[in-house]
């Protein structure tokens, strides 16, 4: 077997399908074995793109990649794969190298600096990669590509293979490939110290009067994810979430109870926090973004942090366990418990079952303790601030887009399993206030923030959402929604050419607002700098040869506009894919004030500015 | 003075007047001090661009530089640089940083890995500077800064200073500012050494009966430049240059003979070359795509290689000595020998004075030794396959567009000072081969090669030759040709935004040929990775909101059509800028078979293939 194949089988294995970025001098012999290895090429604009893609790609799928040349290649997408490091997305980056031979003797090649360094992109990968190989020997290649793999999925984080020319088409033992790779690594037995554990903590939750839990980001990781989940719902504890870890819990449980961001909370929210007497805190992971400028921890109340491989008890110490085989057993002894007193934890775990249909399943705009799922019907209000009355007729037509009001009505369209690629700015601040229908994925970048990702990451996202329906017959296939700013949009607006390319019907709406409204609230307000060129978007599928029934564009200035919009049953219908009429490809420009933000936005901005 | 304002002066100082990037949190603080400092921010769409633009600005202007934010920015900034190092483009890259206290205390900020580690995209940086410098301390700032920008100029390469927010309105002492920066070193003094150095080359090339001059890239860094152009004129011998030294000496001297790429030259080049006993190769610098693969050195013929800082003589050894001073002293002899023998090098230096007015200098599509200017009206042959015959009357009117006939034809239709960007591929190998007018600059990436790159320099150019125009009153603004593939435009083509905005007339010439053109050559003639989305490009600047007057797209398909095109003196005319009445942004589209390459790439391509 060639090494080529060899790595794309080991790729396949892992659920993979779709490989993205773009070809190279030094990687277009590895292409050739993309497509008989049963994957896909997907071919990005760009691969910064490319580099988007493949997270949001491995968000939905559970691991990515993607494929670089030397030197121009991968530094061109390096931003994207730092951003999946920091947002902990395993993505795993080949890299197209010129043959051993050349490399030994140094020569001065193109894509280098043309001094003989072949390892300088490769040191600088590492600054942001959990493992970086460079192949040099067929004798050892096939155990470090197994090895850079594993580590991928055990660090969620991307790698880094580098791979020469030379080495393609090498001949190597196909045999490890009859053994699966082991990605979790080796789950410890339980000890005594385990028990003691878990006694000391129940323990304390029963002690406690009001316990609650807040999901942090780690908590959402792919190896404790369905541990968190069955956590929140076995125990039923009132459950909130700081916004890097929207999408971990389903918000129309009963005992969820919405975001936490210290101050910057609903003041429900803030003053159920604040009166509970114990925290059980899962994955913390945070960030300034996430936390009002660090500002969300209550050192008065006692905390109990759950860490990956730790577990920090306020006032009995550190217990050297690991956050999953602890979740997992509170879990069991709390069902039962739960089961006992008050109900069973399927019976609670939503209310969609009472209440709608499952298949539309719109959250409503608050996001307090109680629920109140609607219906997207136009004959009813969906918000307190209405503009259609109970009989539908528009009382205001010219009511402009406010960002207060656009969220919350944007939310209430949503559907189950939606996935949501919001840029960070007024589009990702403005959403995760709203509460989400059972399943809704969140694309967002709480860490990196690197404004232009939403439009790469729907396209990754959308591929694996129609990988996903196809290997799941009877499934509906998950729709794609991108919220960026017209500031975001145009860092990467080429890709939108890859979605008219592979027929990915994404639902793209476009913030328009005359620039960087975020860094306007930031700092320099009126200044020129953040303005930027006005650009008319609804042109944007002609230039990509899309024809008018696989795209359709729409301008919006009024709240009357975006609720007919919304209410149509032909807007973003969610299907089955079908090769031969998919969905069309929707672009909608909401046309706001610059000025105007979300006021958690500027609450969030207000509370951070100290820090710089 | 704040510090802000002194690292901006600085910059002034060295005869910047624009400033290339991105607004981002970290630097919104410093983007306020741009306007006072008589600076100007340009505001490009993405960093990568914004980064490829500060190169184009740079190969201009002598320097450059963009600004970024930490990580987000910076990264998505780093291919351009590593570009600008690889092909020693000096470029000021200024990162924009939290505080210095939020550094001290690692608290995990957004644009980081949340890590606290506020170095690792300086030590990514580090990789592909010459110099990286994070300011922490208003103490030694303005030092810092000083030798960072020294450093930039004198190795001809990008440097990285990193500027916290907390350290902007610093006060600092502004006296330094007295003195302006000695960015040239000490110039050694003559020594016995250079004497006896001068005199052993000068019995060579004496002892030599048939002596050449051949030109490597390194000869046209700023320092050597004018030395290099001195001592070709004057010497009068027969000069050659590689592709990478293209631009560097003015392809109408009468001395000036063609490209040499060994094999790959023009026939009659390759014979002159061979004939010679004597090679002063000026500068040497290789790469694989300018040697067409490290086979152009010719060790059977005695060489003197001319190093920046040593000459390396075939025979006698090492000459510990600068390039620069003995071109120098080099050139007054000869330069009196000429002007006894032949005549006065101003003379000679140029055919544009006796035969053409100097204003409409196209060269001919031959560049053998033999030296025949013409003019680009439609009664005159361009070429021998001709079109148009002597009445004007269209011949063809449906005969194709070829690689082999339109970069002659363009290439007639230069003009004096033209800067051509052109993209590595067909766009670069086809132009390389046509003699340039005088004073024509190509901008091009023969080390880094990084498609894409085209557009964003030419963004630079165009804003770097309108200052250039301001500066010198009654000098004709340079125009600036952009070409171009349809997959590399395809990279940055939002950059077309910033030359509606900022009102550029740049020319875009675009080969549609549906792919990567010069990647089929090397491999996969017919992979489907090598196929791109289709765009209809002539949309483009309509969505940048380009108004007709301001913006003009063309679709060409036959010879005819170029021809009427390229001879409509409305086309493209250089002009003195006007700000109320710019000249259009002009695209051009050149549609082209997909399988057709200029033949020298695909020689070129042919004799490096063994490498990999």
């Amino acid at each position: 077997m060639h090494l080529a194949e060899y790595l794309f089988r080991r790729i396949y294995e892992l659920g993979i399908r779709s490989i993205f970025g773009i070809p190279g001098d030094y990687n277009l012999k590895s292409l050739d074995y993309i497509t008989p290895c049963g994957l896909n090429w997907v071919g990005n604009v760009n691969e910064l793109n490319g580099g988007y893609a493949a997270d949001g790609y491995a968000r939905i799928k559970g691991i990515g990649a993607i494929m670089t040349t030397l030197g121009v290649g991968e530094l061109s997408a390096i931003n994207a794969l730092a951003g999946a490091c920091a947002e902990l997305v395993p993505v795993i980056h080949i890299v197209g190298y010129p043959s051993t031979i050349v490399q030994k003797k140094r020569l001065p090649m193109h894509h280098t600096l043309a001094d003989g360094d072949f390892r300088r992109f490769a040191r600088m990968s590492a600054e942001i990669s959990s493992a970086v190989v460079v192949l040099e020997d067929k004798l050892d290649a096939t155990r470090l590509i197994d090895e850079t793999i594993i580590e991928c999925c055990r660090s969620s984080k991307p790698v880094y293979i580098g791979f020469p020319v030379d080495l393609v088409e090498v001949e190597v033992d196909p045999s490890p490939l009859e053994y699966p790779l082991s990605l979790e690594g080796p789950n410890p037995n339980p000890t005594a110290d385990e028990d003691y554990g878990v006694d000391l903590i129940l323990g304390r939750i029963r002690a406690a009067r009001n316990p609650i839990i807040i999901v942090e980001s780690l908590a959402g990781r792919p190896h404790s994810l369905d541990t968190t989940r069955l956590f929140v719902e076995c125990s039923g504890l009132p459950c909130f979430t700081t916004p890097m870890a929207k999408g971990i819990i389903d918000e129309t449980l009963i005992n969820f109870r919405g975001l936490y961001v210290g101050k910057v909370s609903e003041p429900t929210v803030f003053e159920q926090v604040l009166s509970s007497d114990l925290i059980l805190l899962l994955g913390p992971r945070s960030t300034d973004f996430s936390t009002a400028g660090f500002k969300t921890d209550l050192p008065h109340i006692e905390t109990i942090k759950f860490e990956p491989h730790r577990i920090q008890m306020q006032y009995q110490g550190i217990l050297g366990l690991g956050m999953k085989a602890v979740l997992e057993r509170l879990s069991n002894v709390l069902e039962k418990e739960q089961s006992g007193s008050v109900s069973t934890a399927s019976a609670v775990s939503t209310v969609s079952a009472a209440s709608t249909p499952p298949r539309k399943l719109g959250g409503t705009p608050d996001i307090h303790g109680t629920i109140s799922p609607s219906s997207t019907s136009p004959k009813e209000s969906v918000n307190g601030d209405e503009l259609i009355n109970f009989e539908g007729n528009i009382l205001d037509k010219s009511q402009p887009l406010t960002q207060e009001w656009i969220w919350p009505r944007i939310s209430s369209w949503l559907e189950e399993d939606d996935i949501i690629s919001a840029d960070i700015g007024t589009a990702a601040y403005g959403t995760i206030w709203t509460r989400y229908p059972r399943g809704a994925i969140p694309l967002t970048q709480f860490v990196w923030s690197s404004i232009g990702y939403a439009v790469g990451a729907a396209v990754g996202a959308a591929l694996a959402a129609r990988e996903d329906e196809k290997q799941s017959p009877g499934a509906r296939c998950r729709r794609i929604i991108c919220l960026t700013g017209d500031g975001s949009f145009q860092l990467t607006a080429q890709e939108v050419s890859t979605m008219v390319r592979r027929k990915l019907g994404i639902i793209i709406f476009i913030i328009c607002n005359d620039g960087y409204t975020v860094e306007r609230i930031i700092h320099g307000m009126d200044a020129e700098y953040n303005d930027i060129q006005p650009w008319d978007f609804k042109l944007l599928p002609a230039v990509f040869q899309a024809t008018p029934d696989t795209a359709r564009t729409y301008a919006v200035r009024t709240r009357a506009e975006l609720n007919m919009l919304l209410d149509d049953p032909s807007f973003g219908p969610a299907e089955h894919y079908n090769e031969k009429n998919p969905p069309p490809l929707s672009i909608v420009e909401l046309h706001m004030d610059k000025y105007d933000v979300p006021e958690s936005l500027q609450r969030t901005i207000d509370s951070i500015q100290d820090k710089n």
